[in-house]
């Protein structure tokens, strides 16, 4: 590298040359080991289970970059994980890419088939799961023959452990081994920033799950995109916990942007116990927590019982949130929920919603509005919309809806062995799928999934504004709008409600409460109340299970 | 792109792939079109000129791009500037690197000879000037001869414009030529981000100035750094003023930074009036400012009679902040400078000092002794001391000296056209020529220039201690202690002191007032007063001209 880097790279012929800087990568090593030099001794908290600080981390991590290889664990082999937000996860999220192989985090709530698939078809070489977890993973054991060690992760579950050479415990694995002593950042050379680092299936809602696979490169620059002020902005003074999971699109870049910045780490473990996270919340001072929707629903009716002033930011994400619920949060704590708009294919993080300068003499009316939409996009992300029909651009003034596109250095450009030509353009951009606007300002606001979208009668009905209207309602905890098939007008409306315990409301009500806010064509033709909705893996609303069940009945 | 994005970077023989991430470019043209997009309506002022927007630079750059190719200036040629801070020198800060040409910042404050050296070195093919410095540099042309143009950028200087072919109105001729209409980041490839972008040389206090070439990547990596939350922290609600001239290191990338973060801002001007500056800093509400040393110290005595409390960042650097200085910004204003390190083959930002989580326990006491150390490196810059004999790592005990070497995405790996293999290690690090400790936190405290420390009896004395010692001294205004030969103890220092107007404090009441804070046989030889201290061009305290002058003496 020294001779390299030295070498006047200028190509006088042509007149153009290139810059003389270092040529250093962009790796995950370097996260790793500016926390040890800088931030040994932060705290990572596990809930329930230990405290320790990022020395610890970083010694369990060396550990067990040596026992991977002694395990034989190929260079760019997957590493899957099957594992809560525990401190052992964040190890493995560092030991995995560090030794350039393939960090795989696997979704727990997956449905047996899709779990097999997708362990199957990543080819893991070993998988760690936590000992709580065990019973959902074993019955599928000798359906994904290719790997070849199952390390427990261990907790206090006192699940049973299968008495199988495969099974390995993790404390012993890597008690059993030396730390590496050495610098990993050392080992990557400039061209070793595009490795493969990390591997997330998407939800697979239609068809079969799709793989993202990150390079490091892509996840320092998402990296830093977490710490740019103005957007999450993680600092060393935050105190940060993903309630997201780690299975779950990288926890949102939140682990590796909290171990970067060198902010305290909060992982929450096994439980979504509104009680317990909250209390967590409380006592570690947490200043950023990131969660999806249905978890800052939850934690809504007990806010006023727990001190959460140090808290600065909350981040929601995975789907819109209710303006109702980001004001309950800012009326309770002084802290709206911040949108946070990405996707598994963006790394996750793609936009950061929230108000600027330029809305601080705004009313509270127009602010709600501002931190309705997704936000703008984060630095180095490139978005725009496009007529469906067309393919042209569409203006950026608030009203044109199209799809949404995305282009950026942390941005899908293809899937994990798989063709997926239909996801992209011919120019490279990742399509979303789903139907936006932009205005002059830049904020992207999410009109609906395309094919959410329901035609009547030649028209199009939002059903993410239905949804809107009816969240709008203090008894409504949940609501999906989806369309059913109508000989007359091609589709019509149908919502799906869930009420809070013990609410009366009716259909009529509840239509009524709309009313005022949407055209009166778009009312749904039905109203449907049930106990909950049905959800993905990942713990979103599934409309295609809907659609499903309607299908049936 | 389409295609090659979407190939499967499989090498399945090796068992190791890279990720499947957009292959897009680090480029200055997002951060033109970026606020183009979401920064339009964000003001841009230039002191005693003109108020604009991000909208007006970005039309008075695409403008100048036309406007460069109709001057025939090649793709990857130098384009000097020789101005102060003005939205047309912002102007040029985007045009010459989206349009993959070279923007060569020439020092204003340079001699002749180095003036009329760089300029031929670097083969400026036009250079743009300030119409109140053409003084400075008309002198010069004819020994300049492969620069074709002197563009002029007007100011209310009235100075003298010399009837010749080759100069021109800088606002006739972007007026002559239309907007480039199209995406400049559409016309960069992901190899295009190691091109050059900017060209800055160093003082040259020790041979000729040396050029340090800078990449899109490398500048949009330092820009990230410029905006992580914890250190500078720039974003859209800052409104930023680089004091620091855009002609010095990039103005330590404030205005890259500011651009991209969407923040307000602040061009100063030619005029380092500090009435004046204090004036701007209050009216336009300047959250962030950046300045050298010597104007900190200039604007101190006047802090109090203007509405600061906007300020929420002030940066010092190029040379160190003493902590009395700080205090009294502390004290006064409530926001103390923060150091920040750097060096122009470092982009210019390498460490940003101040308190961390981990102090805020400390005694003010303490806390002042943290805010004097230089701090810790900024995300993916990395720092280590070694023995300056064997070359050898040092330890990060905050007590072991060693000289400073330093390396990262955006630290410079060779010098532009000319041989420095002595300014590097075998293993690629920038050897800074600083001697300085590295603590257990990583917080980097500078010791001393290795050519500035004085060899007295066989043991070391810092000039720079025995320089914060003396400037503890509410009547010092500057000082440099250098070395005199001396015929028994090899050297002894000597302290040049320039004290404040009417002060009639002696050698012997300075001389007791620092015998506390040093060792005994560390007290200098001699205190000479001066009404100045002689500076470098870049304003930097010039040790050489001292020595140059006691030898003469």
């Amino acid at each position: 590298m020294p001779d390299q880097s030295r070498v006047a790279i200028v190509s006088e012929g042509t007149g153009v040359m290139d810059g003389l800087m270092q040529p250093r990568p962009l790796t995950i090593a370097h996260i790793l080991e500016r926390a040890e030099r800088l931030y040994a001794h932060k705290p990572v908290v596990t809930a329930g289970a230990e405290r320790v600080t990022y020395a610890d981390v970083a010694r369990g991590t060396r550990r067990l970059a040596t026992a991977l290889d002694s395990l034989g664990v190929p260079v760019g082999a997957r590493v899957g994980t099957f594992a809560s937000n525990t401190r052992r996860h964040l190890e493995l999220y560092l030991a995995a890419p560090v030794t350039k192989r393939v960090l795989h985090s696997i979704n727990i709530r997956l449905s047996p088939e899709h779990l097999e698939y997708i362990v199957n078809h990543a080819e893991d070489d070993v998988v760690f799961v936590d000992r709580g977890l065990l019973p959902r993973i074993w019955p599928s054991v000798d359906r994904m023959p290719k790997v070849r060690y199952w390390v427990v992760l261990p907790d206090d579950s006192g699940a049973a452990i299968p008495a199988d050479p495969r099974v390995l415990d993790y404390d012993e694995l890597i008690a059993g081994h030396d730390p590496f002593p050495g610098s990993f950042e050392d080992t990557f050379t400039l061209a070793d920033e595009n490795l493969a680092s990390g591997l997330c299936y998407t939800s697979g809602t239609t068809g079969p799950p799709k793989g993202v696979l990150y390079s490091h490169r892509s996840t320092i620059l998402h990296c830093l995109g977490t710490l740019a002020a103005g957007f999450i902005g993680l600092s060393e003074s935050d105190v940060v916990m993903p309630i997201v999971p780690m299975f779950h699109a990288n926890a949102w870049g939140l682990p590796y942007g909290a171990m970067m910045a060198g902010a305290a780490l909060v992982l929450p473990g096994a439980s979504a116990d509104p009680g317990h996270l909250l209390r967590l919340m409380e006592t570690e001072r947490v200043t950023v927590a990131g969660a999806v929707p249905t978890v800052w629903t939850s934690l809504a009716p007990e806010l006023g019982a727990y001190d959460l002033s140090a808290t600065r930011f909350l981040l929601g994400g995975g789907s819109a949130i209710a303006p109702a619920l980001s004001e309950t949060y800012r009326a309770t704590i002084g802290v709206p929920i911040t949108h946070s708009w990405g996707m598994t294919e963006i790394s996750p993080v793609g936009a950061i919603g929230g108000t600027r300068t330029q809305h601080r003499d705004a009313t509270a009316a127009e602010q709600v509005a501002v931190r309705a939409a997704q936000g703008q996009p984060v630095p180095l992300v490139n978005l725009r919309i496009v007529d469906v029909d067309t393919g042209r651009e569409l203006p950026r003034d608030g009203r044109a809806v199209g799809e949404l596109q995305v282009a950026g250095p942390w941005v899908a450009g293809g899937y994990f062995r798989v063709d997926a030509s239909d996801s992209f353009t011919d120019d490279g951009w990742l399509r979303t799928g789903d139907l936006a606007t932009i205005d002059a300002d830049g904020y992207l606001r999410l009109v609906d999934r395309m094919k959410d979208l329901i035609k009547s009668g030649g028209e199009w009905i939002s059903s993410v504004e239905l949804e809107t209207a009816f969240a709008s309602h203090p008894d409504v905890v949940e609501v999906a709008v989806i369309a059913r098939p109508d000989p007359r007008w091609m589709e019509r409306p149908v919502a799906y409600v869930v009420l809070r315990d013990g609410s009366a409301t009716t259909a009529d009500e509840l239509l009524q409460h709309i009313t005022p806010m949407v055209a009166k064509w778009w009312l749904p033709d039905e109203v449907v109340f049930m106990t909950a909705l049905p959800k993905t893996g990942t713990g979103k609303l599934s409309k295609s299970a809907l659609r499903d069940s309607m299908h049936i009945a």
